[in-house]
Formats: structure tokens, sequence, C-alpha cells
């Protein structure tokens, strides 16, 4: 209890808050999406919010109760911003599952967060028949789309159609009130070691994230806006986009599963994007396709890449050849994802222009709501000065706590608050510019899906030719990072690039395969034991690629 | 209790961990003052936080407990920002108190609130010492100056060298963490009737209402702006741009008591300021020594015009021959103050220039975290329409709950939910655009300032020749309004216009007198007795005030 209390109307921070606010203040403003369907789909925030109450409705009607999880497997699209909606709206935790990653883990990660219903897009679904057995928790399979599209027969029992659960309700709800520190979405990350783990955000934080994510110095997200989001809605709630976009009553464009080069830009054109985030990977192939095509961009002003280091040539052209402003960002699926970007501040206006582009190189600064630490190996708070280079911690209201169930607590202590440890290492300067300069935990980020190291080495460790295996980050021009596998053989074996790697075939997604393989006669040590990946990165760095 | 509870960390929002933030982020950005001794003023905001933590230091010191509440007679400067944090960072309540009120009534609202320190600037000296007997809450006087302009004698007890309290402290405090629901500042505002009532904001409520104004389409503050508040910081924080400013990095300026538009044109430039906000009196001044010394503005990009309606002329004078963004806002001292502002929206991008402006001279759109509706005269939701004009309601995050002390509850339920009645008609449109039509409360907003009709019509019927008394705003180059005394005199009375308005001398501010008297044989009233203003108002729409 407060010693004196404000005397100020309390309203907690509720998600359905922000489809109500755009439903009644932005009612006229478009949600447009790309079907899976293939064709194209238009409404406002008002026929939107509508359908999130049905929605809410219809979860109840399949019988869930608050705290129940809903996954969901889908694209970029209307009706998955509707489960964001009417999923948390009503109590539920709507748990979006990456449908990249290999069918166990997905098979792995819905039955460790027990989820109850199971969304799907049309795309999905022999993946979902095929990993039926290993779904325990789903008592109601939903294929996200109408009637005229459902499949004659199927294996699944209970799948149900989203329009005819729709359809069969009225819309007669009102939207809860609760506690604002209910668990509104979950979210897994592959971790270094073991399984992956849930963050399991909060309505609080995730509102508090999509004030400070539209703020001009982040995304920048206002009601001119047209904000067409490449990165997915199971990648950290596509960044925050869905929340942010209905606080301000920005026009939102959705891509469906159509995310090649040609298929945005049409799109960026045909709805006059402003505003668009995503990967390298991703810019990479609408840079290539406005090349080749010899196009031009007309609407799109700035785009926000994260999930990996840009390029400082990809901010080149995007800045130079098409007027798109690059804002560097970093976040992590712990931090809902939103850490720093990078955006010049008032003093740094006549800065040479060289300064400046090495500025905005860096991470930048983080948005208020998000406090940041680096310590050296001592656990030390480390000076920022631009040079002093440690591990990164970060805390702030939309920082997890601990991991979903079991997965346990990672916080450290410093100063006496507690701290989220990043595994990343960085520097920061005088003016609050973070830098990372390296990482601490062993996992290679390509085309911005997260690969364990770990996990390729115990599957190499497993070949009974291998005495030891490092898997490290190799650079990579289209993908960011690709893993590169460092074996020593048992004394004696055989062993070849070709048998290793088939190795792999049928034990991980072919994706998370390393590229390339390097036979050595040994791998360097700490005098505890430990591989040191940093001196392995230092060796073959110049290493390049197969297909590189 | 949740039924499930999100796993995020548990951050109260505190008005500390904005100026924390600022000092860690963006340490090396600067604050800069025009002095009340004249001279200017500059430091860093790691300066600031040092000293904002040496004043708590200070203020506990002195015998100030949590909940305490310091006074303020100050005019926008760096020492008066450092009581915004030092004393609410460190859980006392910073009562900020309008000098231009009427010496009686600052006395007054000082007691009302049991100010327990009083901290004014230099200009202050005399006035304050003229109140003294009036002000038997405040146990300790602090001169917000340095020890060289201290009086060399002064009938104050215990009064204090505002930098010799900063100088004694060593800064070593660490900013206490406390329930985010706490009192953190206080602001009064003049009623209708009776005396003027307090708003008591709430850490909570500010930093949401900072990240609310900071948003693209409101204040649009960020890291590259050079922010000057006009608005005084006794005006309801000003606006919050002492909040908002550090939340995102900004560069301050303050202009101290030096309003005219000469002053602030230099300091524009001097600091190369891209963003200001004040009422349109202000505007005024600023526009006449531009043209009259023929200037221009070499940076200024946007102003937020708010606390009266802006004049469409004013608009257009600082777009077209300036190249100054002016952007409308509406907001009260109950909504801390940010209710509204006018942006365009993506849609409107191809409207007729005609239309565009004239959704910019309506009041605007909701920021998120205020929720709007009109209500008839049967207390029912009228549609937003842009048509049906209704009592204008106002619910939200930064929206006040009661009045401070006794003052009552003005909250009125419209289905289900709490209102707070703003006092003024209006219109919304479909697209959530709210024009302010008329006013139901009496009052009459002159420069900014709010001057009770019901008051100065008790003076007048005080007077042994009148028989009714009606004041009404009549429209005012200058002022936007200014009050006119309407008068019935008693049968066979004798009194004229001068005899009338020397009347008021000594019993009101001179600024608040009436501008004019117009004697009539009736004032209309309803049915039920009440005076009918509407129809005084329409009557005397023509009437030219003497200076105007």
């Amino acid at each position: 209890m407060a010693a004196m209390p404000g005397q100020m109307m309390q309203m907690p921070l509720l998600i359905s808050s922000l489809i109500r606010h755009a439903a009644r203040h932005s009612g006229d403003t478009e949600i447009v999406s790309r079907r899976v369907e293939g064709d194209i789909h238009r409404y406002t925030y008002r026929d939107a919010e509508l359908r999130c109450r049905k929605l809410a409705q219809a979860l109840a009607r399949l019988g869930c109760t608050p705290g129940d999880r809903v996954g969901t497997l889908a694209w970029n699209g209307y009706r998955h911003f509707e489960i964001y909606y009417g999923a948390s709206g009503s109590q539920l935790v709507c748990h979006t599952i990456n449908p990249r990653l290999f069918p166990e883990q997905i098979a792995w990660i819905a039955t460790d967060a027990a989820d109850r219903v199971l969304c799907f897009d049309l795309s999905f679904l022999p993946l979902v028949e095929q990993l039926l057995p290993a779904l325990p928790t789903v008592r109601h399979f939903v294929l996200m789309t109408d009637r005229s599209h459902m499949p004659a027969a199927t294996a699944l029992p209970n799948l149900s159609c989203y329009e005819d659960l729709i359809d069969a309700e009225d819309g007669r709800y009102s939207w809860p009130v609760f506690d604002e520190n209910t668990a509104s979405s979950l979210c897994y990350t592959s971790g270094t070691t073991g399984h992956p783990k849930g963050a399991l955000y909060s309505h609080r934080s995730s509102v508090l994230h999509a004030y400070g994510a539209a703020l001009p110095d982040a995304m920048g997200c206002s009601a001119s806006d047209v904000i067409l989001p490449v990165v997915p809605m199971f990648h950290v709630n596509a960044w925050g986009l869905p929340y942010s976009a209905p606080m301000v009553g920005a026009k939102l464009v959705f891509p469906g599963p159509f995310l090649d080069g040609k298929s945005l830009h049409e799109l960026f054109e045909q709805e006059q994007v402003t505003f668009s985030a995503g990967v390298p990977t991703v810019w990479l192939g609408v840079i290539n396709h406005l090349k080749c095509a010899g196009l031009k961009m007309s609407s799109l002003k700035r785009t926000v890449i994260g999930g990996a280091a840009c390029p400082p040539a990809m901010r080149q052209t995007l800045e130079n050849d098409y007027g798109v402003e690059v804002i560097h960002a970093w976040g992590m699926t712990e931090l809902s994802p939103l850490g720093t970007l990078s955006k010049l501040g008032a003093s740094h206006r006549h800065l040479p222009a060289e300064q400046r582009q090495h500025l905005l190189e860096k991470q930048g600064r983080a948005i208020f709501g998000i406090d940041l630490a680096i310590v050296g190996d001592d656990g030390q708070a480390l000076p920022w000065d631009g040079k002093a280079s440690g591990d990164l911690l970060v805390r702030g209201s939309w920082v997890i706590d601990r991991y979903f169930g079991d997965a346990g607590c990672p916080l450290r202590e410093l100063d006496g608050e507690m701290w989220f440890p990043t595994g990343d290492v960085a520097t920061i300067d005088t003016d609050g510019f973070m830098q990372i300069t390296d990482r601490s935990k062993d996992v290679i980020k390509s085309g911005g899906e997260w690969i364990s190291s770990i996990e390729l080495e115990n599957i190499a460790m497993a070949h009974p030719a291998v005495l030891e295996a490092a898997v490290i980050a190799c650079r990579h021009p289209k993908w960011d990072e690709r893993p590169l596998l460092v074996v020593v053989r048992k004394p004696g074996a055989e062993l070849d690039r070709e048998r290793m790697l088939a190795f792999y075939a049928g034990k991980i997604a072919k994706w998370q395969i390393p590229d390339d393989v390097i036979f050595v006669d040994e791998i360097p040590h700490t005098a505890t034991g430990k591989m040191l990946k940093m001196k392995l990165r230092q060796q073959f760095a110049g290493h390049t690629l197969p297909d590189a």
C-alpha cells in the first residue's frame, strides 16, 4: 500500500484494450491480408474487433478456461491476428509456434505448453496430421480457413473450421477486465542446451512493450503509417507490431506465406506501405528482385532490421538506391523482443557522415523500459566507454523473470538488482550506444532463426568415428551465419565430409544441418577443459562455405 | 491474483526511472536554462540526476517523510526540474502552484495541500513574504538560488538557500522502489464553483502519460529533438514534457520567466530548438516579433498548441510563413493533461487540402490510454457521426478518479463504466476525430488560464445595485477569451461600467477582472430558473471588448 496513493483511475493494461481502442478510435482503418488461399482480404479494425469477440466466444464454447493455451501454426494474416486478441483478450494464452522447426520439436513444444487448442493455416494440415500422435494435450484442432477449403477427409479428430466457429457466435461479448499481470502469450526460443524454453508474456509487459515499440526512436508507429510486418507472427509476436499498430491506428498489411522479394514488393506498392520490419535475409530477397527487375520503392520510408546484424552494404543499398531508412535493432525472445535501436540524437547532427554511419551500425540505445549493463568475468559492472567489452545483461518491464514451466530462472544479480544474461558480449559508449561484439552462448543465427551448436555437436559426437566436435558460426552472405562443424576423428577412424553430413539426415531439420565440415587434429580448450570456441571462430574466420 | 500469471520482471513505473534512464542512456545530453538571474545555465542529464539525488537527501534532512507535499512557485528552469524528480522520486509529492493566481488563492491552495516545504524562484520572494501569515502548514522555505543572491534580511523563518542544501549532500542515495500507485505530484485547477480543486497524479499515471505523450501522433518526442516547453511547469507539469524528454533522451531548453516573443525566438535559434508547446497567446507574441523584426525560424519544426482552441489564421501563419507544423491538442488538468491531438492518418493523405485543414482544426483523436464518449441530456451515449453533439466524457490511465482531499468524486456512470465529465460539449466522427463545439461549464479561458465565471458573478451580486449578473466568455484576439459581465440593475438603482469594474479591485487577481460590462433589462432563464448562458453568448457574440 502506498504511503499516499495517487487519485487516478485504475485501468489494467490489457491486450483487449488495444483492439478496442483501434475499433473505437480508428474504426475505418484497414487490415489487408494476402491469404494462404492466394487472394487478398481486407476489412477494418471495427470488423476485426467484432470477429475477435466472436472468437473469444467460440474458444469458450470449445471448453477453454482462463489460462488455457491456444497454439498457432500460422503465417501473418488477419485470422492469426484475431487469435492474438480473441485468445489473450479472453484470458487464454496465445501460443505461437514456429512451423519452420523440425516436426519433433514442434510436437515437443506444443506438449510442453500443454496446448489445448491448435489453430493452423491450410499449409500446415499435412504437418499437423503427421504430428497427431505426438500431440496428446490438444483437444481441438482448428483449421484457419472457410468451409469451402476444408478437407474432405482427415485423420484429425475434432477438426473445426475457423469460419464456422466465428459464424456460430453473435459477438455479444464484453472484454473481461482482470489482473494485468495475467499471462497473455507464449513463445519458445531455442536455447543453447537441451529443449527450447518458453517466454510467458503478460498483458502488462505486452502493452508496455507496445508503447515502447511505437516511440519515435523505436519503430515510430503512427496513424499515417501503413505497416507490413515481414517478420513472422510466430517470431516473438512479429516484434510487437500486431500490438503497436492498433495502439496508434496504423493500417496493417499481412503478407501471408509469400515472403519472396517479388510478392513483398507487389504488396508494398499496392498498399502503399510506409514501414516494414524483418531479418536481413528477407531484405536480400527484396533487393535482388528490385535490382533484377529494375524497380523502385514508391512509398516505403523506413524499415527496422534486426534478428541478426544488418550488413553495412545492405543499409547503403536500401538508403542510397531505394530511399528507405534502415533502423538497426537488437532484441531477443526473452525481451518481447525489443531492447535497443540505433537512431541518432540531436548532438550527432553535426558529426561527419562516417561517424554517423558508425553509430547507426551499432545496435543502438535502450528504449525506456529496458536497462542495460555489461559485466566482466568477475561479474562486476564494466565502464561505458565504448571500449570495455563484457557480458550483456538486461532488465526491464518486458524482460522475462524465468522460463515457462520448470525450465528455470536464468537471472543474475548485479548491484542488488536481478538481470537477465543475454548471451551476447557488447560494449556501450558514454552516450548509451550498445554494440554487440561477440556471443558468449553457443548459437548460430541463420536467417533470423537460432540453431543450437550444442545440439549439432551432440549429434556429431554420436557418430562412432568422432572423437570431439565443435560447431561454430561461419559468415554467410545470404543467411548471415551458417553452422560449420569442426571434427577431431578417433585415432585410426575413417570419416569424410559427405558421410558426416549424411549422418544428420532425419535427426534435425534440414536447414539446421551444418554447411561444411573441417577435420582438425585438435580443438583448443581452456584450463578447465571447455572448448575455446572463440579461438576456433578466429581460426576459421576466413573459411568459405560451399554455396556461399 | 491472475489465473495464470505471466513470468515477466516486476518493475514499478516510477518517475525516478525516467531521470535514471536519461542519466544512464543519454548521459551527455544537455539541459539548458535561462535563469531568473538572467544568465544561461547548462548541464547534462547525468549532472541533473546527481543533483536530484542530492535534493532528495536534502528534503529528507528537512524532515520530509513519504507523502509530504513540496510546493513550488517557479518558472521553467533546471532547479524546478530537479524538484520534479527529487521530490517525487523520494516518495514526496511535488505540488506546482500557479504564481499568476491571486495571492489569497495561492495561500488557500498551499494550505489545502498542507505543503510542508515551499520552494520558489527569486521573483516570488516578495510574494511569499507577503503570504507568510497565510501559510501555516509550511515549515521550510527554500529560495531557488545560490548564496550570492540570497536576501540580506527576510521576514521568512527557516529560509534555506537551494544551492546550499544541494552542496551539503553527497549524492550517495539510491532511488527507493515503491508502489507505482503512490502519489507523485499535485496540481490545482480552478473549477466552476467554489475553491480550486487538486488533481493528485500517481507515478504510474505520470509514466504512462509520458509514454503516450511521446508517441509519434502525440508530441512525437525523440533523441533528435531539442524541446523547449513554453507552457509553464506550473501548468499541469508543462504538459508532461519534463517527463517525456528524459524518457527519450531529448535535449531540454527552459526559458525561465522570459516568455516574450523576442526572448523565446532568441532561445529557439541559439539552442536550435526543434519542438515547442504552449497556449495560443504565447505564439501570438512570437509571431508578432518575427513579423516586426523580419525574422525566420531556422530549426523549429513543429509545435503543439493547446490550452485553448488554436485560431486557424495562427496555424496558417506558422505553417506557411515559418515552416512550423502546428499540432492541435486538447487536454485538462484532470487528464495529466493530454487527451487528444489532431494528426492525419494514412487514409487522409489523398483528401483535398481544405478537408485536411478541417480535420486538423478539430481537437483530434484520443491517444491510446484515453477513451472518449459523448452523451446526450438523458445520459445515454450519442453516435460518432461528426454531427451529434453532447457532453464529452473521458476515462483512462491518466484521468483522475476523484479530487484531492475532500473535494469529491466527479465521475459519472455510462454502460457500467465510470467516466470523468469534462465540461466540454463535442462531436466525434466515425474515424474518432473529436471537436469541441461548446462548453457546458461556466469558465472563461484567458491566455490558457481558467477564470471562473461563477466567482465573478458572485462578486458582482454582492454589489448593492446589482439584481442579477452573468459572466460569459467573449472572443479576444490576444487572450482567446476574456470575461464579459452582463448585469441587471436593481429597480431604481444607479450603476455604471466604471463603478462596477472598480468593485472587483482587491477581490480577485487583476487579470481576472471582466473586460467590459453590459447592462440589460433581463437575463434569459431555463424553465427551472437556470441562466441560459448559451443564449447570452449568442446574443453578444459580436461584442467588441474595449482593448480588443
